[in-house]
């Protein structure tokens, strides 16, 4: 059983085997061994990419799916997450996908059995998401040695900045932040923000995330009007970046804050490619997760 | 690649053909090659008829399903519709289906390379809705030419009567509107009621969407209440339709407003078979879509 | 086609017979008769166990499922109940299942010519958790006759406790009923629950179903505080019953209110395990529905 937490628990020849794994699955390679199996997809949070890109992996992989619709559910009634976990582990589900807004809350699972995929937990770990930046950055670079990357934005909120950011430096990355003031990690290798479009080889964009800031950080309109100016991508710096240097956002992103229209589908962006990438990083996620390497 | 925007795009051949492809349907005929295709359903609006008879319809021919909830989004987080959709696309879906408020959506989602079909937009058009309609009147008069009907209530509002009363035009049937002055059309042609219901071969009764009319147009409660009295089916209108004649109503209807309790169900009303004709002519799109004609 | 309203219709040997094949199930029988075949699972209220039990056992038998959200559906334009399981039953559904608030809402739905489950009728009938009370039971005593069983708490407003006391009378229990005096019924067996816990061999403990209570029945925060104390098991409790008795709950439960948390995994209690039945009933009910048996 081969659980997926986050990516500090696995050996970087692992992440190499799995972002293989999602290469052999974007070349049309078949796996077997997921089919007819009962999937749980748990999302106590809203999302689009990771939830239906879970989804699609797992239709591609021929898995029976148990959607769970917190907001239709005994959660209403007042049963805990714990609980709504157990039952479903009763049910003899064969594996679970799980988001919830508590940082680490698969901690509280020790004594669940069945395989587990983590979709996200609160502003601690993205793996997955992880996991499809790298595997964009190697389809772009052929590896990841010695390349300079800019997380731009909301920082210290941002799961995928902490994953991303752990796994990128133990992959030889030179990994910089950049972006507003009260957005900044203490230990941040901060950059500013104009030398970073000019001097990395990776602008990796954060969206604003408004519903996870306290009321005191929250930024004014006009705040969020001069974003854009300040730290978001637009023609002006787009065309100040190295050759070869790419623009990346893990969606959902605000258009006219994080990056103006022109930039979500110019030819720097790959933002539509990530999303690509994630199904079949999370099919090789769902294939290790059953054995299946 | 044949997307389902709306029946203006078709030939009358090849409405005839999707006719029969569905009527094939209804005899057992079976089709392998939307089996385990990945269809995103993307309903940007509430519905059970069309929601479900095109799930159904995709159930009956093996396809996985992605059935997205905007409730439980990224479009709580802002996401556009546009960077919803391309989302779904990147996934590497193999067809869409949508239903979305605004007329004409489609418009923007020209760069989308994955089949298409149109599960109603705003007060635009609902192709597969016309065609179910079409299907039902088939089976009953055996053809179209010559047919009188009249589309009886809120026109204005109704993607159904605008795609219908084009379609039926083309199919050389007499199309005739009828209702309260204030959900008429401009070039309507229009029909006295209690005249339509002696004289017509198709009652089609639309239903009052109280939810699309603006505030000055919204009926009061004692204007419902009037309604059936002057433009509801009733048992007292039912026994002045000429032999043969039937009513229909694309559902869902409001008891005592546009028809009473007696009507729904009695000998006349097509009403649950044009529901049974739903699901094989969305066989028939799908089939088409995936290019099976 | 053998529909489940209640288990008051059924022959004590139907319910043996239904046990039997839960069990089968259970030792990994395969069934291929509900393979492909199009479930409709209509819930009306909130519901995690049943929903997705149901789900579940479809899943392991490879049905097709159509999973109705009244929240996104045509009801939200005023549809019925009846007009919408009509709509399901046009579509060519195989098989519903259906939860509603309204006691005996199926009687309604005579003229449907579909097989039919019914997951939940308002305060009146919940067979399926009826069974697999009964199988768990089975499994634990290898019979029924001459077993005491206390349920505990909310009778009056449960349909758990309706089905339950009947069958169990039926196969030969000895049934008793506890808890606060404003949830009795008038012909209740009742027994002071501190006897119950010394005596019985099963200890039932219903949920304090907050959301059916009227306004003056309603819990003050004191009482739900006082509820553990006079009417919850608790470790105290717990070492006063006698040996091999067990502890069951249908779940939902209300940690800290009916049990106290080392209750729930404790060596006496079955919660998980009725849930883990609860499957395999289901696949039997299924299985029955489609002729099976």
């Amino acid at each position: 059983m081969k659980n997926l937490y986050n990516l500090s628990d696995l050996t970087l020849e692992e992440i190499y085997r799995i972002l293989d794994e999602a290469e052999a699955f974007r070349s049309g390679a078949p796996y077997f061994g997921a089919r007819d199996r009962v999937v749980a997809n748990l999302f106590f949070e809203p999302s689009t990419r990771t939830h239906y890109s879970f989804q699609t992996a797992q239709l591609k992989l021929g898995c029976r799916i148990l959607d769970f619709q917190p907001e239709s559910s005994s959660m209403l009634k007042g049963e805990t997450f714990y609980d709504t976990v157990k039952t479903f582990e009763s049910f003899g589900v064969d594996l679970f996908v799980i988001r919830h807004s508590e940082n680490a809350y698969y901690e509280q699972l020790a004594s669940v059995k069945v395989p587990f995929l983590n979709a996200g937990d609160g502003t601690g770990n993205h793996p997955t998401q992880s996991l499809l930046d790298l595997m964009t950055i190697r389809q772009e670079f052929g590896g990841f040695e010695g390349l300079k990357i800019a997380i731009v934005g909301d920082v210290a909120h941002s799961r995928v900045a902490h994953t991303n950011s752990g796994v990128m430096q133990r992959l030889g990355m030179e990994v910089y932040t950049s972006g507003p003031e009260q957005f900044r990690d203490a230990h941040d290798n901060y950059i500013e923000f104009d030398k970073a479009v000019r001097e990395m080889d990776i602008i990796m964009l954060l969206r604003v995330q408004h519903e996870r800031h306290s009321e005191n950080e929250h930024m004014g309109s006009d705040a969020t009007a001069q974003y854009n100016r300040l730290y978001g991508m637009n023609p002006d710096r787009l065309s100040l970046m190295k050759p070869g240097a790419i623009i990346m956002h893990p969606a959902p992103f605000n258009r006219g804050v994080e990056l103006t229209d022109e930039i979500v589908e110019c030819e720097r962006s790959r933002i539509f490619k990530q999303v690509q990438n994630g199904v079949f990083v999370r099919m090789a996620a769902i294939k290790r997760a059953f054995g299946g390497f």
